[in-house]
């Protein structure tokens, strides 16, 4: 018998692709060869009623209302907030994707963009529109203060390789935590002490009832002047007309944005144009499908053999 | 009674005046609060017949024949090519600065505009300025390959540092090296091999008589398509008409020229406007005043106590 299980999934057309390759090899290779990945609209009523579990992606959190017999469902993407705050409360585990090489990808772009600020990328550029030669005034890394906003499996992947490469970093988290090299500060008074110091600000944050809006225009103002900020988040956790306000007074000298309230941009939305905002598509840490798909299917061969669910996000705490 | 060391210079003024402080505290710091540095303009004859040392930093080569016994010249700079082809043949010594401070700062801007192509930045500048959302395929730094040309005190920094960060390093050098982790080849022969398999080429190499013109069109054309180059070494080093024809045809796809035949660039080069060529203003390793003042103070303070000169570089193999 072939056991079917859906496939709820928002995303490019290549990258489906690239998932419909590997999510088959890896389950063959976990043991689960009799296992069909199978989107949605492709599922038949039986089918529907016999899913225990689902793989997705940033789903419509409605669509997974069409399976009524599902127990978990393992999400390929590490942020699961729109199934966390639009799903009607149920025993429905929420998996997410955690996978090292997501972190290390994480990692590294929050170090190519901290050193793109850092190394002066932004003006160097502008420099070279307007023809000027012109050097200015390099800072150790040593006396660049990093503030890393979520000190979870993201945030101190970042601070290693921050860290690793001549960085003062802080980091700041709901719970206290102690992460080597790290100044380390939590709770509401703590995010003061982090924003009032950091140089370059990075959001690592899940975005939650309580991260909503958390940059707002009053904590950015706490960043001393010239600071950046960087949102490898979620987009809410970020006010974009009070970073607009801020970049124009000349408090804030740059932004990297690589989430946005909604995906994609609209294209009338003045963020693309600002001289001081980097816009990216969202792919700051996209999961690579040869290592994610090997962990989802190691983690439904689990499943299948003894029942057991991995560790699912808190819903009550919302992450 | 006071020493005088001549101090020649090409630099921006806050430049010099940065040197201008440094330079007499790392003195006083090695006991020399006796030893005054001067511009050679404000030098009368005696003190340039007494001048045995000068500080100099991209002097031109000329103005050195103004201090007829000179026996050595700091160099602030670790290029001095224009000295070794300018000067006519004699006994004078060139010292170049060798910083620790400086490889580390070079290693950072190989790595940081390494970060820069591998996460395809210039694409996403390219995309946002057309208000296009589209994510590109992400390689793993292990499936990128960096060809290094030079091996020296800072082309070994660089691979040092781009293999923390995870990426595939290949060296190239005049005479054989055993660099940890790096695939070392030297000589003609090798630098096919670098480059045959370089998805980004970097130039570390000093400006000689060999090196002059080395990536011409046919060299570049090694390189895979769709490679990158970084060079910051030498201007003269890397043919710009050649890199914009490989540019222009799609077989290169971006290059960081940090250096260049004329500097300043001239406002009328149309390397400014090129949209696959980042011009940076020579700024990928300054000088950092504070840690060369003191090392370019302790070698004179050795020079006036004991007569010792430092190692110099050997002017027949012009580096
Ligand atoms: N842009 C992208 O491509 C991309 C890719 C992957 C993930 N992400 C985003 O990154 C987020 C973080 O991922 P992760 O794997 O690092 O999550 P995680 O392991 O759950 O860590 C979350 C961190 O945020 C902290 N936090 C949560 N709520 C907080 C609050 N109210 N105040 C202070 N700190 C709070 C947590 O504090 P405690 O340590 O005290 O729990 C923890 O340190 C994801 O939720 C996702 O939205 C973006
Ligand atoms: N853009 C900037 O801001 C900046 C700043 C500092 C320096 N630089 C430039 O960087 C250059 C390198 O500095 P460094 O301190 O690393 O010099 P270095 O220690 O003297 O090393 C030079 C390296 O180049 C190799 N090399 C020389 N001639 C060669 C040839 N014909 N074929 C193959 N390899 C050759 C040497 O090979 P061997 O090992 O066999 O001798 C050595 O590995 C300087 O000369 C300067 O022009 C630029």
């Amino acid at each position: 018998m072939t056991r079917t299980v859906p496939f709820l999934a928002r995303m490019q057309d290549d990258e489906r692709a690239a998932w419909m390759e590997a999510l088959p090899a890896a389950l063959a290779a976990a043991g689960l060869a009799d296992v069909a990945v199978h989107p949605l609209d492709r599922l038949d009523t039986d089918a529907r009623q016999a899913a225990r579990v689902a793989i997705v992606a940033n789903p419509e959190p409605a669509d997974l209302l069409e399976l009524p017999n599902l127990v978990w469902v393992q999400s390929l993407w590490a942020g699961v907030e729109r199934l966390l705050s639009e799903l009607p409360p149920s025993a429905l585990q929420i998996v997410r994707m955690t996978d090292p090489q997501m972190a290390e990808t994480m990692a590294e772009a929050v170090l190519a963009w901290t050193l793109y600020l850092h190394r002066d990328m932004p003006r160097y550029r502008a420099q070279q529109r307007a023809r000027v030669w012109h050097e200015l005034p390099l800072r150790l890394p040593s006396q660049r203060r990093i503030g890393l906003l979520g000190l979870g499996t993201l945030g101190r992947a970042a601070a290693r390789r921050l860290i690793a490469n001549g960085f003062a970093v802080a980091g700041w988290s709901r719970t206290p935590a102690d992460v080597a090299g790290v100044d380390c500060h939590h709770g509401p008074s703590g995010l003061v002490a982090v924003l009032e110091r950091a140089d370059i600000a990075v959001a690592l944050l899940p975005l939650t009832a309580e991260t909503r809006g958390l940059l707002d225009k009053t904590r950015m103002a706490l960043l001393p002047r010239g600071a950046a900020v960087i949102n490898f988040a979620r987009g809410p956790i970020l006010d974009t007309d009070a970073l607009r306000d801020l970049l124009d007074s000349g408090h804030l000298s740059h932004a990297v944005l690589d989430v946005f309230e909604h995906e994609p941009l609209p294209a009338d939305d003045p963020l693309w144009a600002h001289p001081q905002i980097t816009v990216l598509p969202h792919i700051s840490a996209p999961t690579t499908p040869q290592t994610a798909a090997k962990i989802a299917a190691d983690n439904l061969a689990a499943f299948f053999a003894t029942g057991a669910i991995p560790q699912a996000v808190d819903r009550a705490r919302g992450y």
